[in-house]
C-alpha cells in the first residue's frame, strides 16, 4: 500500500511548494492536535463543525451525540466530507506586508464517514480517545453504561486521501528588501496545559488528571 | 438594527443551552482569534480551508492570493459559505467518560462573500489586519506596491447570521457520580507569544515586533 495520500482531489493547487502527501507526517499532525474542523453539506448548504478527533492506525475517528449533524448527517446522506486539522505555530514577520505569513502544520483529509455500531469496538475506541486526552485516566472513571454507549455516535474515515501543508521557516522576503530597516523574524506561539482546577464541589483530594501531549 | 445573529440557518439544534446569538460576544471571539476555518463547495464537494481573518465593524474579512479557492471560488460561483472560529480553552475532566468535555469559545458564521476591489479600501483593510497581527508595525514596512495590491484578493461578509457556542465551567456529572473517587476539574490551555526569533540573515539589530492580543 502506498504511503502517499495524494489523489486528484487532495492535490494542492495553490502553494504546492508547501504541500506534502506523506502518511507518517499526516499521522503526526493528527496526533499532535485535539481538534479538527469537519466540513459537510446539507441540502447544498455547507456547515463547518469544530470537533475533537483521534486516530487508530489508518483510521481517523470522532464522536458526538448520535443525532448530531457531524455524526448523523453523512450517514443519512453519505458524502465525502472534508476535515481540516491545523496547528498555528508562529507569526512570520517580513519586511513587506505581502510576505507576512504564519508557520503552521495542517492536514486536509477527505473521506466518506462510516458508522461504527459494534458495542465492544465503540468502547475500545472511546478508551483510545480518553487515553489521548488524559493518559491513564480511563481505569479510574465510573464505568461506561450501555445507554451511554448507545447515545454516543462513533464514526471513522480511512486516511487515504489527504494533503499536508507545512510552513516552518523564517520570513522569505523579496531579495531587494532584505536590508530594509525593520526587525524580521518569527514570533512563536507557545502552548501548555496549566495546573488542573479542581471541581469546586469536590471535597476529597485525589491525584490530578494527566495532561495530554496534544493541543 | 438587531443585535441578534439568530436566523433559521444559524439557530443551534444540538446543545441549545450553550448557544448564544449576541453580536458583541461574536465580535469578541472573532477579535480574540487569528485563524478561522472556511467551508465552501465546488461542484458539490465541500472544502475546509484554515485562514487568518480580521474584523472591521460589522464585517468579517480575509485575504489570499487572488486566485486562491477561498477568495476566488465564492466569487466565481456565489454561495453562502460557513466559517467557524474557535478557541479551545480547557479540558473538562468528569467522573464518567461520557461527561468529559472541553471549554471553548466558538462562532459559526454564514454569508455570501463580497469581493473588495477598491485599491484604497484594500490597503486600508490590509493595515487593519496587520495592526491585529502586530500593532504599530505597518509604518515600518517597505510600502505596499500596486502589483502586490492587485495580486491579493480581499473578501468580506457582513456579520448578520451566526451562532455562538461557549462552555466555561467545571464538569457537570450525573449527580449520582459526584462522589466517585477520581479527581474532576478543568485543565486550562495556556497560550502565549514567545520571544521573537530574529531572521538569521538579519545583521542589524532592530526593536522586535509587537505580539498580537489574539491567538
Amino acid at each position: 500500500m502506498s504511503d502517499s495520500l495524494e489523489t486528484p482531489l487532495s492535490k494542492v493547487k495553490r502553494g504546492p511548494n508547501r504541500a506534502q502527501y506523506d502518511k507518517a507526517t499526516a499521522f503526526e499532525i493528527m496526533d499532535a492536535s485535539l481538534m479538527c474542523h469537519i466540513g459537510q453539506t446539507k441540502n447544498g448548504q455547507v456547515f463547518v463543525t469544530p470537533t475533537c478527533h483521534w486516530r487508530d492506525g489508518d483510521y481517523f475517528y470522532w464522536h458526538a451525540h448520535s443525532k448530531a449533524r457531524n455524526v448523523k448527517g453523512p450517514i443519512d446522506e453519505p458524502e465525502k466530507v472534508c476535515i481540516n486539522i491545523s496547528l498555528l505555530d508562529g507569526l512570520v514577520m517580513a519586511r513587506s506586508a505581502m510576505h507576512h505569513s504564519v508557520n503552521y502544520r495542517s492536514v486536509t483529509l477527505f473521506g466518506v464517514p462510516e458508522l461504527i455500531e459494534d458495542k465492544t469496538e465503540k468502547v475500545r475506541q472511546f478508551k483510545i480517545f480518553l487515553d489521548k486526552v488524559s493518559p491513564g485516566r480511563w481505569e479510574y472513571l465510573r464505568p461506561i453504561s450501555d445507554s451511554e454507549i448507545k447515545a454516543t455516535g462513533l464514526v471513522r474515515i480511512k486516511i487515504d486521501e489527504a494533503s499536508i501543508k507545512l510552513r516552518a521557516e523564517p520570513p522569505v522576503d523579496d531579495p531587494a528588501d532584505n536590508d530594509w530597516p525593520v526587525w524580521a523574524g518569527v514570533i512563536p506561539l507557545n502552548r501548555s496545559w496549566g495546573e488542573g482546577e479542581t471541581d469546586p464541589i469536590q471535597s476529597q483530594t485525589y491525584p490530578k488528571a494527566n495532561s495530554p501531549e496534544a493541543f
